[in-house]
């Protein structure tokens, strides 16, 4: 009989599970807000929607410690299995990936890239993972060969919750003609970023730009400067991008306006993807 | 006899105000931690200081509409009248400048270029006023001919307090070492400057950075990206920065390593004296 186990994608601001038998998914939940990464945090999500005993755990996210260097295998090294003191659940993490030089350091990501890979075999070429960090990742013959984090996502929230641009950011949509604009100022000026910011603010606030333009104006100016800082990552490369929200698609987008065209992946599906992948590896 | 009258100075995060007495300071205070630019904080803040009736009080900050357009001189509008709806207090703002293009504005700086030219008359150059915008100020004839501003400051704040990156930039001091290393990194590659902070977090937390690295990596990496992009503006040029707290000092070093020397000017003593400035010319 195939197992019960739950597949768990752990971030800071949210939590995805689910409920698997085998590869087949029994229940899904998504817990949103921020959480501490403990015990009492993972018990309380996981016991209310499984009533086995034991049931094993298997976890993606800022969990355990960081293991593999690259180059390597996105999974290459097993799982961590952390004690969270009840014996109602085993729980086991994804190591995370680091790299020495330049130093950086991903968690969760390589999970995704892992089922990434798991569904496109013998796929060459990088993924763009946005999020808080947006991540680029240069992958080789299923390994990951290097790759380069951004803080642009979690700039954005922090502007959106605490600072004048909030009033902007808070709109739906993105005027597309305003963004392509200021990708391409972005690229070509990257290091007036911070003043790009500020000038939305103002042209908002003084010269009536429209608030679906101040939006674009911000994160144009965000994404292209990314672009400017990846060149080497994104040119001559096949390319894929994934995330949440609607930043998935501004980057193919802005992508595409520099003549590289990208795909875009269901991040979701490819967590539960590779979360399945390192289940697999460790009971086959 | 010389009337009584008040100098506020609001901003989003700090009040700081002064009983005054023609140019003599007889009372001063500071209130600290956000407070809305409403009629009731202003009015608590200010009958708790002096018992005067209509007392009139000089204020600078984002209080009122921003009026003047550069080219100008920093006071060259007049004062707002802005009815607080309360008799005991006629308060006057100081309007703030803009900027047509780049789309910019400023409410309170141009009330401390005002005191510093008053405190140094003929004085050409440019003034870089840190904050929660950094900016930098070309002041020609006694005119603020044009200027830039950056959210370095709002975005140190915004990380310190939202992400992870708040662990290290809670450190007291900062490396010099790996600060210059970091501005001249910064200049260079200005692009690269959202990776830079991650990945002094990947180096602090993998590779054991000290703090004052970490923090001295994060801080001049911004400082030199924007080192970068207003190269214009202190190349060849007579410079002053003022501010509070450590950033002044460091954008000051900053600007020595790139052989521009800059003079630290006192941002508190130059916000009174533009405040004075704009009182005796309604006075006098």
């Amino acid at each position: 009989m195939t197992r019960d186990w739950i597949a768990l994608d752990w971030t800071t601001t949210r939590r995805r599970l689910w409920v698997m038998r085998g590869r087949d998914v029994l229940d899904e939940a998504v817990d949103d807000g921020p959480r501490p990464a403990d015990a009492a945090s993972i018990l309380a999500l996981v016991a209310g929607r499984h009533a086995g005993q034991g049931v094993p755990v298997i976890a993606c996210g800022p969990l355990g410690p960081v293991r593999d260097v690259v180059p390597c295998t996105p999974l290459s090294g097993g799982l961590w299995q952390i004690d969270l003191g009840d014996p109602r659940v085993v729980l086991n993490a994804v190591p995370g990936l680091a790299q020495a030089e330049p130093a950086d350091m991903m968690q969760g990501d390589e999970t995704r890239v892992a089922g990434f890979l798991a569904l496109n075999p013998g796929w060459d070429g990088v993924i763009c993972l946005t999020g808080d960090t947006s991540r680029w990742v240069h992958v080789s013959a299923g390994e990951v060969v290097s790759f380069r984090s951004f803080l642009s996502g979690a700039i954005l929230s922090s502007l959106a919750a605490g600072t004048v641009l909030g009033r902007w950011l808070g709109a739906a949509g993105v005027d597309a003609g305003a963004f392509s604009d200021a990708v391409a100022d972005g690229l070509s000026r990257p290091e007036q970023m911070l003043a790009r910011l500020w000038s939305a603010h103002a042209a908002a606030t003084l010269q009536g730009l429209p608030e679906e333009a101040a939006r674009a104006q911000i994160l144009g100016g965000l994404i292209g400067a990314e672009l400017a800082a990846t060149r080497p990552f994104w040119l001559g490369q096949q390319l894929a991008v994934m995330g949440e929200g609607q930043m998935p698609r501004l980057y193919v987008d802005a992508l595409a306006a520099q003549g590289a065209p990208a795909t875009q992946a269901d991040a979701t599906r490819m967590t539960r993807q590779g979360l399945i992948a390192a289940w697999e590896a460790i009971t086959a």
